[in-house]
């Protein structure tokens, strides 16, 4: 101490890197050379102890072991760092760049599902509406953000939870497939169906993620929001989240999602015997061979929580 | 692109950093906002996509799901990059400046036991001596670091791997507190005990820990060790590990706990028949009161693979 040398060793880290052999992918190479690095320089700069270090340890831990296939705790932890909204901006902006559509496919996350059917014109993805939940006609058209020509055939899918805070698949008291469903635009480009006003809901408080979020002193809310995939062939895909402009938490989403461009807004809508409140919402494509970008696509969050 | 601003959203980072609640304790403050600063850039730095995200968080989530009371393995994913030998090398710094004896115990790892009795001078912790082991005399002396007095009553807890690899509680073969024992030092501050010579031997390679080495093209041996405490009253504690100077994996331990002030030699015995090797292995402690740090509290890496 005393001295005027580094605090700590200043090779380990170079040495740390240094190990990794000859045969590793560069891209491996990249990535963990660069989390050590970054790892390394948190823990000199805060002087994490063992102590510490090994709370974190048991986080992890903790983490792997509450997560399934309904729920995927590592992923909530890295949410409430705002880990998963960072990358989905990268991912956007790397396929933007490339049009490079495979990249999509990881942020669908835990809610999304692949086999459901597709629904008519029209339809009604809530199944047994919950007494306090707002019925809501969702409608829009989907065009050529190059042209404006709209785009026929295009799959609009969309996934939302009910009012008591749960997906169906996380709750046995709703049917299978509620608050769930695929449509497909008409040759005017247009679709629309029935959902319910989404509504704010906690994320799983019961597990590392929650300790988290509790030793911040943040609450677990997020604001209320409609999950949407977008997809047409030759045009890049959108995968985004819209939230309702009257939800409380829009300013402190416990996974920081929002973005100024995703808020919706829900009016009345008169002369529905089913809905009283309506949602228009209008999907811009990029042609996959274009240096543009959709609207959604330039702006878009796709957390999954 | 092509625009002179930066690539990604330059506020997104302190938007989360500053989510962070009034009555979280400064230090929580100080670490996890350290920790979502180094996360970030590491994202920014090297593009990280959500796909390459979702690796990391399954890998995760698999070191939890394998953990038990016998195995760490999220401790393990840490330590192959290296992070536990820096927060022991910071945890031992800072210990030495405050003489914060508490700050020592979470290193003790995995595979220390507090529930042994205390064993004879002379006695011998190998109770099943593998064919291919090398039984050796370990002794030494304890001494003030400051004074260079005799220390007696000093504690010596001592754990190492058989000849398999496998620390005993990993291992139904080995009989219980096999190769593990605890002595006290005579009234000239001397100790000693036989004990076998040690091995190199793999960290388990079947979880994610294992993947990461072979991700990045490492072999998962460490060198031959034994593992130390050493205690006594109105002294700073030491908790260290030596190897053997003729061991392989010396220069690329798995989990980079090698310095090389802990490499020491074992030489011929002659006259004894119990062991045909020694190893004299002297301690320095410092005093709980001075500036002065041990010879080892200043150079050891207590790393518990």
């Amino acid at each position: 101490m005393g001295s005027a040398g580094p605090k700590y060793d200043p090779k380990f880290t170079q040495h740390v890197i240094d190990a990794t052999g000859p045969k590793t992918s560069p891209r491996i190479r990249e990535v963990i050379s660069s989390l050590t690095r970054h790892l390394h320089d948190w823990a000199r700069e805060v002087d994490l102890t063992a102590d510490e270090w090994m709370e974190g340890v048991n986080m992890i831990n903790w983490a792997g072991r509450m997560s399934d296939e309904k729920r995927n705790e590592g992923q909530l932890m890295c949410d409430v760092l705002g880990i998963e909204s960072l990358v989905d901006e990268i991912t956007y902006k790397k396929a933007a760049e490339a049009a490079d559509v495979a990249t999509q496919s990881a942020i669908l996350g835990p809610f999304f599902r692949h086999d459901h059917p597709t629904l008519p014109k029209g339809a009604n993805i809530s199944h047994d509406t919950p007494s306090d939940a707002e019925p809501v006609y969702m409608y829009g058209r989907v065009t050529c953000a190059k042209t404006g020509k709209a785009l026929a055939g295009a799959t609009i899918d969309v996934w939302q939870a009910s009012t008591n805070g749960y997906y169906e698949q996380q709750d046995p008291n709703q049917k299978d497939l509620n608050l769930r469903g695929k449509f497909v635009t008409d040759e005017n480009g247009e679709y629309g169906f029935y959902c319910i006003r989404p509504t704010p809901y906690p994320i799983p408080f019961d597990g590392p993620a929650g300790k988290l979020l509790q030793l911040l002193d943040r609450h677990p809310y997020r604001p209320a929001h409609i999950h949407l995939i977008v997809l047409v062939e030759g045009f890049k895909p959108i995968t985004t989240q819209i939230f309702d402009k009257d939800s409380k938490y829009l300013d402190d989403d416990s996974v920081f999602a929002v973005k100024d461009s995703l808020v919706v807004e829900f009016v009345p809508l008169e002369g529905d015997s089913t809905a009283k409140k309506q949602l228009q919402y209008d999907v811009r494509m990029a042609p996959l061979d274009s240096k543009a970008q959709g609207t959604e696509l330039a702006t878009s969050g796709s957390i999954n929580a």
